[in-house]
């Protein structure tokens, strides 16, 4: 299927900046988008970045410096359907999961993220657009029923877990196999206990 | 499947202590309890909870006061297996998340939660040994490993999103269908947007 994954190329990954300086957020950025990319090209999808900026990657590059949704609704409007829109973040995307989003056949399918975002979708249904401000999820589901579109969605662990916050870490550092888990271990960040949960944090950080 | 659910019948929800008071805890507990309970009933399995107090509910209950560690394991030696273990905070469960739990033909099946815990098990290798402490996820593959189980994982938001933390409630206002649900929204919980994802708050707080 085509994809389109939309990317900052700019200021990447702002809600990471606490732990992470600029160089860094860009690099772990990058790190994520190439594994997003060979993922897609493994499981034969024919991806297209879609950045705010130039960069260097594997697939095509479209450049649209205007916001994320008014971005994603042109290229909504000029591309042959079906379309997938895969976010860049999504550091434990597996082929399997893939599979997942593109299976269901439903006009829309959406993939939630935790928080209420839209971590993935698939479009087949011409009058759909996006509107990625707020709870997503909500928004697109609403969407889909203004414009008759059957809707799916796609319960998958792996597309829920984009990695926007330092506490996001910890999916990653367990589950992730990429360039982007290596990336965080070699940036000195591991698992510890607290209480409950697992949390992720940095080997030289002071207390 | 016999499925076993492990539930605090004395101080549950600890991590929610900041945000509900010992009796909505309590409340807020036993609305989960009961919509897990009423989930695998509607899906077929034949359920038994694992308290560590008498408390009432739908299903039968057996009481050990012990820590959920060796209480799930005198559980798994005295058991007929298979036998699934899943959390009674799955406030999102559904009927379709419990057949991709059972599904696999692994000795043993894992669905980790968020923040690196297992959320749901199936156990069918009589070997097996659960220990719920810090990592768990990684613990119980390690374990699998140790006693030649064959493992597969469930890739699922449903499993993965457990009820621990304030922050979990975004995810059951926006996902869950349940008492749970009703139960916070009637107690003044609702979506808020933030900076990037949604959050959860109650109506009458101050800020």
């Amino acid at each position: 299927m085509r994809v389109l994954v939309p990317f900052d190329a700019r200021d990447p990954k702002t809600g990471l900046a606490s732990v992470l300086d600029d160089a860094e957020r860009r690099a772990f950025a990058d790190a994520m988008l190439a594994d997003v990319l060979e993922t897609l090209a493994v499981a034969g999808h024919d991806a297209r970045v879609l950045a705010t900026a130039p960069v260097e990657c594997v697939a095509p590059v479209t450049v649209d410096e205007r916001p994320l949704t008014p971005a994603v609704n042109a290229a909504l409007a000029d591309a042959e359907l079906p379309l997938a829109v895969v976010m860049a973040d999504l550091a434990l995307l597996t082929p399997a999961a893939l599979t997942r989003l593109v299976e269901p056949d439903a006009d829309v399918v959406i993939a939630p993220g935790i928080g209420g975002g839209t971590n993935a979708l698939v479009v087949r249904h011409p009058g759909f657009r996006v509107d990625y401000h707020g709870a997503s999820y909500r928004d697109h589901r609403e969407r889909a029923a203004d414009c008759r579109a059957s809707l799916a969605t796609v319960d998958s662990f792996r597309l829920a877990a984009d990695v926007d916050d330092p506490s996001d870490f910890v999916e990653l550092l367990l589950h992730g196999e990429g360039r982007a888990r290596d990336w965080l271990r070699e940036a000195g960040f591991e698992v510890v206990a607290s209480d409950g949960r697992m949390t992720a944090r940095r080997r030289d950080d002071t207390d």
